[in-house]
């Protein structure tokens, strides 16, 4: 199948790039070092390549992610590095479930849902979720008294994963990190599950990394020089051309919209409407020509697709179902 | 069935606030002046409803969402309110189809995959998709001549639909219909189709409206006074709290974001992530109770989720697919 055959707006992985990422990622976090976290790309088939590299434990956002992961026979160690109030679902799965928890009450949602093992969230600078660090010891304590294994502490140092200046990220990310080696203390157990695609490589102090974004990447990821590609764009089709600007079919149902505006080689974009992209090309493009956004935010943006396409040139290689949307 | 057997976040229809747009806008357009626009809802279940109204005739912006509507039994009158440059699917349904047309691509490709009927889309305004109105006169011909039956014009004022002058919105919008009417002159045909939720009322030219926001509404639309009532929200639990701030469920990937952050009632926003809501209640919450957020973008926001509630209290009367997502 080439590209042409495809129905637009569809979702495309550059097979070079993707590969080139995880090959990056593999080399510089082997194994267990990496937690993958696919809330960034929601694919199961993306995720066996990252098992196949050698990451078997995974990290999710919901449970529809936990759910989808272990159907495909990818549960061998599963994080919901989140909180739920109901932990019924995550009960019943075949497979090793872990859960965050931050308070008695997701402490009591994990050990009434028949969930065994938790890790306390702890809040490291972010303002999300996670127990003040002071606290991580009390939350501990309440799980193993509920009968709940805690294996140790997660805290998710997001507000710094845009930091641009490398130094500067370093710096506040083992500040950062000495909140959670705190609390760690306080909790015991053998894992520190922390980091993301900014902070891969400044963390000193994680056991293991939860990054998702380095194996399709984005517009906003690209800007802090990391060594992995965007390899995640949307081909669309020019259906209107006027003069000094042209429209294709990719829009806000395409596109993650809260990083801003997608970018597109060789032109200027103007704005998106629900599914339509306005763009200032440099040179004149004919109706039913082809063109490749770019996403500034790769999650939201695959989020709204039900399939990607792994592609090399024009070649499709693989249709990869996106199917862990929803929750 | 109740609210709090939901699983979190949900898309919520308030019953009554739904029926009083729905009969608002049937009173003030009734029948065929009104072709509601499916892209803001992308819901069959609530196609049906308009239908049930004395509209029976819709208007979408994808090719999904036409094969949709006649394969739930909604295809008496169905226009493609969008270029494509291949219609094959849309030549192949057994429905009535029209497809917007505004270059000699668009009219060979209307023609190549089999649709008989066609309005010329013509620029109002809006730098998006239509010919200059001087061209609509050329492209109606073309499509004459290649069999094609030219059922008149469309032209979409959506640049002022936000105005939130309401005589600023009317003027505007006649010296935006001036176009269209005299693109009219020049193609023929029975069929002005303009306007949306903004204009509905203030657009004296075109024969049939097209608006969609109008059912569910949203913040956005909101502020301009209209007789609608923002009837769509998004049912979240509170699943971490903290001294001064509270975390939900419904983030970047359960709402549109392109007109910004969400709303939620007694609260102050602060930030949205991939799965969360970050904001300031003001009274303190307890982790597992409910929110409603308010999405400032309806369209993406439905776009997200594979169902909508239609509630009434605590009441959930109806659960409906939003069957017309993708492409």
């Amino acid at each position: 199948m080439t590209l042409d055959e495809l129905t637009t707006p569809a979702l495309l992985v550059e097979s070079a790039a993707f590969e080139a990422n995880l090959a990056a990622m593999a080399k510089a976090l082997p194994g267990e070092r990496l937690r993958p976290h696919v809330k960034a790309h929601k694919c199961t088939a993306l995720a066996r390549r990252q098992a196949a590299l050698g990451h078997r434990g995974f990290t999710c956002a919901t449970v529809r992610e936990m759910e989808g992961l272990a159907a495909a026979g990818l549960g061998q160690d599963l994080l919901l590095a989140n909180e739920v109030l109901d932990a019924r679902r995550l009960g019943a799965l075949d497979a090793r479930v872990t859960v965050a928890v931050d308070s008695p009450e997701t402490v009591a949602a994990a050990a009434d849902g028949g969930v065994g093992e938790v890790l306390v969230d702890v809040n490291v600078g972010l303002p999300r979720c996670g127990c003040p660090p002071a606290e991580a010891g009390r939350i501990a304590d309440l799980a193993r008294r509920r009968g709940l294994e805690v294996r140790g502490v997660m805290g998710y140092e997001g507000h710094l994963q845009m930091l641009d200046d490398r130094g500067r990220r370093e710096e506040a990310t083992a500040e950062s990190m000495a909140l959670l080696v705190a609390a760690h203390a306080d909790v015991g157990g053998e894992v520190i599950s922390a980091g993301g695609t900014g902070t891969y490589d400044c963390n000193r102090v994680a056991t293991e990394i939860q990054a998702g974004s380095y194996a399709l990447m984005d517009t906003a990821y690209a800007k802090l020089g990391l060594p992995f590609r965007p390899a995640l764009s949307v081909l669309s089709t020019v259906i209107s051309v006027s003069e000094g600007y042209a429209v294709a079919d990719c829009g806000l149902k395409a596109l993650g919209m809260d990083h801003g505006n997608p970018t597109v080689e060789g032109a200027k974009v103007w704005f998106c409407s629900d599914e339509h992209l306005t763009f200032q090309p440099e040179a004149r493009l004919a109706p039913g020509a082809r063109i490749r956004v770019w996403p500034a935010h790769v999650d939201p943006t695959v989020a709204y697709h039900e399939a990607m396409h792994l592609v090399a040139g024009d070649e499709v290689l693989e249709r990869w179902p996106v199917d862990l949307r929803g929750w």
